[in-house]
């Protein structure tokens, strides 16, 4: 789809996507909005049709891009065709080989996001807040269904063991992006599901 | 101190002091070099004397930050007193009486750069990648001292272990500045010693 020739209704979803692409390499206050304007040819009367402010679009792509990994995390988390375990894995896999294809770029924009304003704007934590700890709970589902089931051997708190997997997954990738290769990614898959989650099954 | 009765000698290092605490905060991009000079009353024309740049005084802002970081660590993490596991306990224990001091803000310098900075600037990636993986090796070399000593009951690889120790701790200081609570943090503490190193003490 050219940018130029989307209808209006899709104007909105043309200046979020580009938004996210440009803000999930240079971050929200590096990103000017002239350089999103240019990239996807909407003038700058348009944007304000439907946003307030530099700081309503940043809010709305983080709602944007979080409903989108919330769908793609529930396709690989809610496989019921896996094991809870295997789908914890698959998740993992999938980030490795997209940090792969990315050459260990850009990383995960809500982390970017939250290292660069938790300290700077109050509402931006307050939602980021929001999205961190939703994906936590969803974790700790799966970590409680694979206690349940016994496919892992430790008598780890799923809401702990949630918190602390999210933490060291997303300090990997974090040292992958400067590193520039997936080791930390690969020491983090190794050592959850054989340490820290003592995983039975490969 | 007065920055301003400060002789030649000490104005670059206010500026570099200057520039540590709003960088910490602000990043990178978002600091502008008026900022830094009006906080510590330096005429422009002295920022230049001292730094060719603003990427110069960025570079060295990570030097100073880094070797400070080194003493600092060096003093807990090489002090012989206590067993190699007390040693990582105190430096966690340090770090989150830190951060409650803060109230969760700040987080680490080189960690909130390497997220900024890793796919904007390649000379600033690559010193930071030097100052990561020297803090790997070093943390590898406590907990190989550890598993010599047997305070630790898992054959686990240093180096990894060391990777995966940074990870998990970065990740949950940055979740800590957006929840702005230790747990994160706590969660971290209880599950490295305990599941990951699996040590023998406490």
């Amino acid at each position: 789809m050219s940018p130029r020739s989307s209808s209006k209704e899709n104007t909105k979803a043309v200046l979020i996507e580009t938004g996210i692409n440009i803000m999930m390499e240079k971050g929200f206050n590096n990103t000017g909005l002239s350089d999103v304007l240019s990239a996807c040819g909407v003038p700058k009367g348009s944007f304000y049709y439907y946003f307030q402010s530099k700081e309503d679009f940043g809010l709305q792509i983080i709602n944007s891009f979080d409903e989108e990994y919330a769908e793609q995390l529930d396709k690989v988390l809610g496989n019921r065709q896996l094991t809870a375990v295997d789908r914890l894995k698959k998740y993992i896999d999938d980030a490795i080989v997209n940090a792969e294809q990315r050459k260990c770029s850009r990383g995960c924009l809500i982390a970017n996001l939250s290292q660069e304003m938790a300290d700077q704007n109050e509402i931006f934590r307050t939602r980021l807040k929001e999205v961190i700890e939703r994906r936590r709970s969803t974790f700790a589902l799966v970590i409680q269904e694979a206690k349940d089931k016994e496919e892992i051997c430790t008598d780890i708190d799923p809401r702990e063991a949630a918190e602390f997997f999210l933490s060291a997954f997303e300090g990997a990738i974090m040292r992958s992006k400067v590193r520039k290769d997936t080791e930390p990614l690969l020491s983090f898959r190794k050592l959850i599901f054989s340490v820290v989650l003592q995983t039975r099954s490969r």
